[in-house]
């Protein structure tokens, strides 16, 4: 499994969601984590999830740490459940910097007590499925009561690093264990 | 997805990894996870991972709180995804009762600085997989550094149940996020 | 599994057979099966079947009660199946009210001797599996011989209401079996 | 797929389970239905369900029709729809020579009012999904009440024949009809 | 699995590669295989691999020997699998009609020497999965060094009907070896 | 994937055959192929073919040059077309070092006209697929005519060098174009 953190600024619409987009943007090819940095405004087609495409919610932040994950296979179950694990690391990187229990998961979205720093979505496509996971930077400007890593004095590239690293590590032991583990009755 | 806070004290030798034992003991049908307390010596047939079935390592602890989990599906991978979810509520459920950031996941195993708290194993049977992690109570005379819910003060009970608790919750919410995503190209 | 009797009328044009239909107008979450009543004139690019796409056959009835299965799965066999449990549901249902052996399934169809009632099909989308099953209420102006429920005095709320039940009751039993069936060599 | 009425007596005790029996007994190659003739009376260890293997349930008859299906697949689900499909198409041919309503089918079961006439299994093997039916011929000296063809005056030869072509019809019809089914959205 | 060479001269512009275009075209019903004669100039649209589609390579020839497969499984990898195996049907069959260590297979092509014979493509589509192998008549022309059956004075009808009778005599063992192979622990 | 030429002499009884093996004995983690010398004498209970282990067909050889591969997924049918592919590599560089069109595949087999050269059985073990090939090196001394590597002057320790980096090359090359694939309608 590759990972990149892209120096490029990059809007986060949605149309990073469909396949092979690490592929034809930065030719990594086969399983990857890629991080970068940007605004997000996500477009009503790219809204994955039937509930907030009918309510036609609006997912948009002002700067934001971008993760997104793709993985070749089809199995939709699968990937929230490495998304779950997406941001678990997430939550843990950060409260191991705050030093503290300061964030918690609730559902796939990190908070602050009622302060919200996330966004995510997961979906399949016709030949992988994929994550996306973005953290507010700045938390000025949203619609909703919102935290960013600027507030924590949380560092976007050593974050990101440190996030991207766990990830990989995880889905390399979760592949060797696969050939590891022997079957009972 | 049923749970149950089992009041008999069971010793954990790994029977207890074989498919339908929540059922046939405890007429738990269909997914489930259990706890319960007791002594942990696992037989080596029940040693499910090959590197530790071929080293002979010896998983044995004085008294631990046990958690047993089943799922109706043959997808290991699966499986081992949900085990590491299970770990994580597991840690942030102390870590919260412990108001800070004192126990870290390495792989699938819980750990405050060098002391273990954790052994954990997920498996498939022959129609189900199962996941079993327990954290010890009790730190005394175990083979290496250990520290146990009893060196922090925390109640087996309440942790259990929150325990349990989170998980179902999490599995409700991925089983109806399936049902909410759309894909895309 | 939720069921539901819509009391609008709807003008089946296949439409109806995409992925989250019944979640965008009825707000049904997740596997689901749902009745209503209508004209039904299939429109040419809904027709699943390749067969009848290549043949332009004319998919037609002026009042029919229809049922509309989702699940959130995507093994077409499984959904052929199912189509095919529905539809003897259907029959039996009505051969019980009809007090005899009245109705014949041929192939997913139900006929009385070589009168035609119903019209079905079944398909995968990119989330889900769908069944269309309708049966004619008037078995006027059709293109071939038919008879619809208005020509044996059957009431179309109270038969919809008992396929609906026993449909859900046979799927929770199926997934109860599959907790409950041990594995052979 | 093949079928065959075997002209044996065979007592069914539950080895006729195990996967390859019509290939290692009859050379009978690849998904198959056959048919035979004999007493019933189930061995503990060939009991597949888990509730009935708790409860130690006998499973016993004088004198059955049984039905045995091998499909080459390893879906459990699958096989259990096909074996609803298998009971209802049983029904149907038992109800059609009744001239009447008589039979139901209740789960997995055929009754006619609260006279029981069948038992029946389904279980994964190693390599394959089996499916058991078993009809009473003789309704005597049963634990329960039953009923059974000779209380009918119907002819096993006759009906297994017809049951076997029914059920290998409706395969060939759904392997057909998973190359003629195109996708929607 | 049904065959056919097909007399029409066909343009194999890619289209070809949609689902059920034996079936809508030639009433050919499930698995098969066909062959035709024709031109080779792959529209940008349907050219499947990425890296191709991102660099826009030229997909060419001026008269070419095709096969095209289409198998009613969404497997991918089981896809390649199966083109690895068409491949090398055809090198063996050309091979032993040139009665020489001719021709080898690089990848997923042919080569005499530096000389190129074939172009190929796999792909999964909404219902299936497809088999593209095209094989030079002519090697006038070509934007790289090439060869074609003209030069070796093989005749197409003959090595299409050697090719694919040897496809699907391959096809038919591995179905039955499937029913055939008991499994170990 | 890894490989590995063991140096031990090893008789093949077929319990090579079983999950873990290159694990449990060379410490070999995940997917691999390994190759070895030794004599062949198949135990009955290692006969996974039904239609052997039936007729208690005799697998045996003085010596031969095994090939053993283990796949950590549970699709027979992949395995067997991994089965073909390794058989064709063989032959291909057998082929090639004779210079000549000398070999031919039936079935699974290579033959020298009339003389056989190989054996093979492909499985599915409770974690994983297995193929075994193996080829004569002495052709002495055989119940069946056979020729042996000895009769044309190869030498083992290449030619399964040559095989296994040949097939570890192709089984690259499908996972890169599993990454690389875009689907079709």
């Amino acid at each position: 499994m590759r990972s990149l953190f892209i120096r490029d600024e990059i809007r986060f619409t949605g149309e990073q969601l469909v396949s092979f987009w690490a592929y034809e943007n930065y030719d990594i090819l086969g399983d990857n984590i890629v991080a970068f940095i940007g605004p997000c405004e996500v477009e009503e087609k790219y809204i994955v999830g039937i509930d907030h495409f009918k309510k036609k919610t609006k997912i948009k932040s002002r700067r934001m740490l971008h993760f997104l994950v793709e993985h070749f296979d089809l199995d939709l179950e699968k990937a929230i459940l490495r998304q779950k694990l997406l941001v678990d690391i997430l939550k843990d990187k950060l409260n191991h910097r705050l030093k503290g229990d300061v964030l918690q998961r609730w559902g796939n979205d990190l908070f602050d007590t009622d302060f919200k720093l996330t966004v995510s979505a997961t979906l399949r496509t016709s030949v992988s499925t994929k994550i996306h996971l973005g953290i507010n930077i700045s938390s000025k400007n949203t619609p909703v009561k919102t935290k960013g890593l600027e507030d924590y004095g949380i560092d976007p590239d050593d974050i990101s690093q440190a996030v991207m690293d766990q990830y990989r590590l995880d889905m390399r032991l979760i592949a060797q264990r696969l050939c590891k583990t022997r079957s009972l009755r």
